[in-house]
């Protein structure tokens, strides 16, 4: 991973612009800095993309990048001068600028779940605010396609997959770091060169239509393509009729050109037609010709679902390339992930905020608050639990929790572990935390959905719901404030 | 517009491998620089989102800076040769690479149609190659947004839209740039601090949830921030009750705080709820308060379908807040823009091809070509009409043209003008083009809009379908082309 890692651009100002207009306000309440004015956000998002059981985290990296840099440069301070919204203090105090709180959250990779803090921040108002829009940007977009990736890569069951999305994604940096976020959840490799250079993704392609219709014929392009690459041709076989000239062709390079080097024909690649038809004739016709080691390589608008469908309908696919669907997310595009205010320091002591909102399922979790996630002794999460800061939860024999839909319904944990997901980031502007490469954070995703993520909570359809409970404190405090707040 | 115009990454390597394969492969040949080795790309795209009838052509300026920087430095040679699959020649070609072609364009905020050129790309196949992904991925990010943000605010007959979408975009770029592509189509204002800086577009932004929770009271909240933007307040009315205590809330502090100040309430913001009925019951307890000049504005997972319907229930909303149905186009957020060869150069002549496929919606139009817009005399868009590059349609009495879906049914343009659509931007590798503000830009798809595109191509369902019609001798030779494929 080359120095392009980091990216050069101050992206500071990628924040929302009430962001500032509100910070101006609490700078001239004089709510800056520490004294005993921090407040506390979580991020959490309210439902899984598609219908699904869980999502994966991914975004944090970044997030850190952001915060490191984040600063107001000169040309940053006159553009906000020129709004006239803003006082001369408050512009030099945000030349100044530099983040000083503190950042818990989810270790990149966690499978999460909905309504549960997946990222806490402590800080002074002003830097709690400055930094929301990045958090979410990252969180949202990451976690949306490391998910839809996870989706697809289970739809796969095994076979490759490959991101090919960089042409229908939403910018640059929507095909950079969408391959990231694809790798993460699972893809094996990306299109995308740059994405490959900066994470270590392995890089992967094939050839376009255009090579074959810049040479006079199909039999010759896949000539010159084979022998440049003897050991990782891959011949795009639907230019002009996959099975009367396509598969025929490729056939022929193998035995024409590869076998005289000794070497084999890698694969074919089918981007239209009726994939499950076109890839079982053309398995038979690589077949009978010796070529059983010929992969056959699938494109064309895929995503879980055709992937689930052709599969069922035993189609001959290797490997799967898969652009604007994965990339996109297109079936649920937005990840919902937002960013609320749930204590205020008052005295040196958090207290609880609420927020009601005309929508219930608005209605946030209050309070300074841990996460644990908890397992049984086989090792699978049975649930999460939302704990009160100052409630330390041992691994005792049974453990009390309330589940919040269902309040009547006490649950206990017997024998159980239980893990604190949420893990520093960021102390007082320090960063503290972890930076695995794309690649740990993969296998962190796979181990877990392997090891301790029930199955059923990774089916398509109506998938098991996790539990989130609360300890009894949490439950209490809660019920409480939202009757505080009815009353008012 | 500052310095930060000018993105300081190098996203040269910002391009599916397979460019770089495909490319080595014509370096393999010779198929180097100019001789006579030219081929002809075009951009098209099949269908137009949700339905439309028609698109924006957006992302051009992107394009233009991607070209310009177009290098691979020491890193990238250094990061390709360890793919261990390129030549040294090769690696040395590519370190010493620019681009050398012609490229030519719709002026960016063109109103544009399926099937037809919007960017040829004219030049030695390794340039025409490596630009490839870069030039989709900008087309197809920048059009999708401007063309969403079109619908949005033509549903919003008139009221103001503001792009609240960051937090949900697929990352910095398509916050930044989806919100210069936003602006294009209409969009009054962004609330994405940087797209203000970097294209001149208007920031706006109201206030959170958490800044009225972080005061004791809502009363509080509202004074502070009415006192600090007397001129510019819009209070967010929903953090407790809308109606009971936000409303009341924020006449109290027009009265109490602003009144006293010679000041008027600038507005209120609805984000949840049932805004049609929030809203209409907050516009008369504001005009039983002698507040009728305070604008209502409304936000929450806001679209052009959500916008009608508020509209039709007769809601009192002057100006909405649309964040991720508009920045990730949810409805349908992909657009499916290509880059297809369609002519190759043999002894000094564009020889045409054309791809078949499996699939009759992915045949291509073949050779060099150029494309018309045909105006009536009240200087109505009736039709664009594409011809061969030899050809010049004057502003005849009447020209013929065919219309291919319809072949036998011949049409005549009669005292129609004819202009030239496609605009060189790039010659011989030099840019010469225009580059306009962003305000031009969106100034030129209003004047379109009003001017030019008929009314029935505006509507939301079954709009009517723009004529894309081909000249006889087009059609023939592609007639012609298709016929000795199938033969073949």
């Amino acid at each position: 991973m080359g120095k392009k890692q980091q990216d050069a651009r101050n992206l500071s100002m990628v924040m929302d612009f009430y962001e500032l207009t509100m910070s101006h306000g609490y700078f001239r309440e004089g709510k800056v800095g520490f004294k005993d004015e921090l407040v506390v956000f979580d991020v959490f998002y309210r439902s899984n993309p598609d219908g699904g059981g869980y999502s994966i985290f991914a975004g944090l990296e970044q997030i850190v990048e952001y915060i490191e840099n984040l600063h107001f440069d000169e040309e940053d301070i006159a553009y906000l001068r020129g709004q006239n919204m803003f006082s001369e203090e408050f512009l030099q105090y945000l030349a100044h600028f530099q983040f000083q709180g503190d950042i818990y959250a989810l270790a990149e990779g966690t499978v999460m779940y909905p309504e549960e803090p997946i990222m806490t921040v402590i800080a002074p108002v002003i830097d709690a605010q400055l930094i929301e829009t990045a958090i979410l940007l990252e969180i949202n977009h990451q976690s949306l396609i490391a998910t839809k990736t996870r989706r697809i890569c289970n739809a796969a069951q095994g076979r490759l997959v490959s991101d090919f999305g960089a042409r229908r994604a939403h910018n640059m940096d929507a095909a950079v770091y969408g391959a990231r976020a694809a790798y993460i959840g699972g893809a094996d490799s990306t299109a995308t060169v740059l994405a490959g250079q900066m994470f270590g993704i392995p890089v992967s392609g094939t050839m376009a239509h255009s090579f074959v219709m810049y040479f006079p014929d199909e039999f010759t392009a896949f000539s010159k393509y084979a022998a440049m690459y003897p050991d990782a041709a891959v011949l795009l076989v639907d230019t002009y009729d996959v099975l009367r000239s396509g598969v025929p062709n490729a056939i022929r390079v193998a035995k024409e050109v590869l076998e005289p080097m000794g070497k084999r024909l890698k694969g074919i690649r089918l981007d239209s037609g009726d994939l499950a038809y076109l890839s079982k004739k053309a398995r038979k016709m690589l077949d009978n010709a010796g070529l059983n080691d010929c992969m056959i390589v699938a494109s064309n608008s895929l995503d879980e679902f055709t992937i689930q469908s052709l599969i069922s309908q035993g189609a001959c696919i290797d490997s799967f390339g898969v652009g604007e669907r994965l990339i996109t997310s297109k079936s649920e595009p937005v990840f919902g992930a937002v960013y609320k205010i749930s204590a205020v320091m008052r005295n040196a002591v958090f207290e609880p905020r609420i927020k009601i909102s005309e929508n219930v399922e608005k209605i946030t979790n209050p309070g300074f608050k841990k996460l644990y996630r908890v397992y049984n002794e086989q090792g699978k999460a049975v649930a999460d639990l939302i704990a009160c800061q100052d409630e330390l939860i041992g691994n005792s024999p049974e453990v009390t929790a309330v589940d919040p839909k269902k309040p009547w319904k006490k649950r206990s944990f017997k024998n159980c572990t239980f893990k604190q997901l949420l893990e520093p980031v960021f102390i007082r502007g320090e960063f503290v935390g972890k930076r695995p490469p794309a690649k740990k954070i993969r296998e962190y995703v796979i181990s877990q959905l392997r090891d301790e993520i029930w199955e059923e909570e990774q089916r398509f359809s109506n998938p098991h719901e996790h539990y989130l409970d609360m300890t009894p404190k949490y439950y209490r405090m809660k019920t409480e404030l939202l009757e505080a707040a009815k009353e008012a």
